[in-house]
């Protein structure tokens, strides 16, 4: 097991009709609040309306900054950076998934910083304060509402990059699973991508001795894969959406990640495909996971065999571990494919024209490599994608 | 799932040598440390000698306050508030195990107190602020490192209570593995009790649809059982004693109570036992849980099914599950003793002669209960400590 230093300051507030509390919450930093949000589902759900009234009966004055898409913009970020300067904004409050929370964060940072908000994701500075950030989760999935990491689109440069600092841990996080009742099925399914991922990019670690961190994941894991059938069953099934959404939040507040260094190739090599093709983060996830998988496995098969029989109640072959191997990683396929997740790019019609480009990417024409578990080139990823096609 | 709110603000700093950062840790909250400990042994090991010697060079200066014992006393709490208040300290610092931390916490909230700090043991006011408190942990075991918790003895009423309450979490835990090479075997094996205990205590709940912290807190579970016979065989394993010492802070630090009520019953009774007989906590907890268990299973045989079946690896036997579920309680059983925990009173010397007096005394001559999985009179924990017997 690695050092390490872990504090995760969010305060969750978990439950039905929590939303309703926002107000005395959103008080406790300030007078005026940044509301920040994506579409009209907020709107026409009454959930924006909820939040007005508990921010108003708090004695909160506010200002709305809409229209926060998939793949969150640094245009609109910089946006929300004049507003918040020029309205002397004391809180940020994203209502919605992993992109408003996203945007929110680039807000929070960009408003105290005397440069361009992208110099952060380019890797040109580091966060040193930020403007403080409450959420109200709509979508489980990006775990945002509890991490150190914002990730950002740029969308002349074609590049999503992602800024990782303790400084924008959101302060406090409110989540109602019924505020995923609504969710249409696209959504529920990335989102269950998006959590195992971030469980599995934690998973595969070349650091050793990571027992109690391991059992941690692999019974994070077990509760998704049994909750999501329910949800697909019944999406009003509020006990399933609660394990999602605290299952989904716990795979990454970077508990799970103590003592132990991800992965985390798959994200970037996700990141080059869902800003180049504008596609659900998830979906791309689903594509890419079981890809690399199958790239790197032989690089560590006990890993892997533990993966296939503590996750997915594989019986071990001992006598050929790489079949069992192999069994976890079919398994997780077959999981997704079931859900109705993509796993492969001719399954969303992308073909091969621009792989070689999106590897290079990737690494900034191999300026650098990508990966913990195994560190890849443009070479390896290129191959990976071509795993997926 | 119940509705909760959780925020566990303990910066947590792990490692090899991480005591020596000490110094720069303390300084970010005052002057003036009260360095508190119990006996020789962190003396004699050099530990508070570097403690010191970091505390020197980042420019804080310290008064000492040892003699900590098992069982923190309220009369060494009482001095040690007197001497925060003479000397205008500004954080404590607990070198030690959970009794050395409770002490901490209790001197921490009895500082800004008008009244006698007992008061907040006896439930006669809640604590509102507190003092600092910052720790070095060297044994896992209480969880108090992270935890929101105190208990403390009141010799002359022969009482052990607890205060919990949000304001006594630590600021900072420093928790190096090497710290517990030397520890003594009793000490090691209580800890292990202990931590099981915090696990097993919360594990049984009534509350539904609390899948997530169950696959927690079987995983956690699991990491201690498989780690305990290692350190057995090697005092010095410090990957052993990594998996252990933060085992041993997640099964206390409220997380994998989220969403659930815990169950605590095994923990009062306990309580009567150390106050009566000055016994080790984790000593009782072993004596008194398997008890606790054989009485109330019936209460939700599916629950204790899931626990031996999981936790312990056992069959399950679906035409007679009450087999399995008291092979999971059997399998306990025989871990413990295996450890050389005692697991009867009779393991310590103890008969009969005060257990219906302990029991009174557990439920304040039955003015109310104990244990939320069954609310337990006198008459249930007087059954429950003769099946002890």
């Amino acid at each position: 097991m690695d050092n390490f230093v872990f504090c995760n300051p969010t305060k969750i507030i978990f439950g039905r009709g929590m939303e309703n509390t926002v107000g005395q919450e959103a008080a406790a930093y300030g007078k005026k609040v940044l509301l920040h949000f994506g579409g009209a589902s907020a709107e026409k759900s009454g959930l924006l309306g909820r939040v007005r009234a508990s921010l108003k009966s708090a004695g909160v004055e506010w200002v709305e900054l809409g229209g926060v898409k998939a793949n969150p913009s640094v245009s609109l970020v910089r946006k929300g950076i004049e507003l918040c300067r020029k309205e002397k904004v004391d809180l940020i409050l994203a209502v919605g998934g992993g992109s408003v929370i996203d945007s929110a964060k680039a807000i929070g940072i960009g408003v105290p910083y005397s440069g361009d908000v992208w110099d952060f994701y380019a890797r040109k500075a580091q966060p040193k304060t930020t403007l403080p950030v409450g959420t109200i989760l709509t979508i489980p999935a990006a775990g945002s509402e509890s991490s150190n990491g914002s990730v950002i689109t740029n969308e002349e440069l074609k590049l999503k990059r992602s800024c990782d600092t303790d400084v924008i841990y959101p302060r406090f996080s409110i989540l109602n699973p019924e505020l995923a009742f609504t969710l249409p099925d696209n959504q529920i399914v990335n989102g269950i991508a998006d959590i195992m991922a971030h469980l599995m990019e934690r998973y595969f670690t070349n650091v050793r001795h990571v027992e109690v961190t391991d059992r941690l994941i692999e019974g994070d894991l077990r509760t998704v894969i049994e909750t999501a059938p329910k949800l697909k069953a019944n999406r009003q099934d509020y006990d399933a959406w609660s394990q999602l959404m605290w299952a989904g939040t716990i795979a990454h507040n970077n508990l799970l990640n103590t003592g132990r260094i991800g992965d985390w190739a798959s994200h970037d090599i996700e990141h080059e495909l869902s800003g180049m093709y504008d596609i659900a983060h998830g979906a791309g996830l689903s594509i890419v996971f079981p890809a690399w998988m199958k790239y790197v496995y032989k690089h560590d098969v006990a890993r892997f065999c533990q993966f296939a029989t503590r996750v997915w109640g594989i019986e071990a072959n001992f006598f050929n571990p790489e079949e069992t191997a192999l069994a976890g990683i079919a398994a997780l396929e077959r999981f997704w494919k079931g859900l109705g997740l993509p796993v492969r790019l001719s399954d969303i019609g992308i073909g091969d024209e621009k792989l070689d480009e999106m590897a290079k990417k990737c690494t900034d024409n191999d300026s650098h490599t990508t990966g913990h578990f195994i560190e890849l080139k443009s070479a390896d990823i290129a191959k990976i994608y071509r795993l997926a096609l």
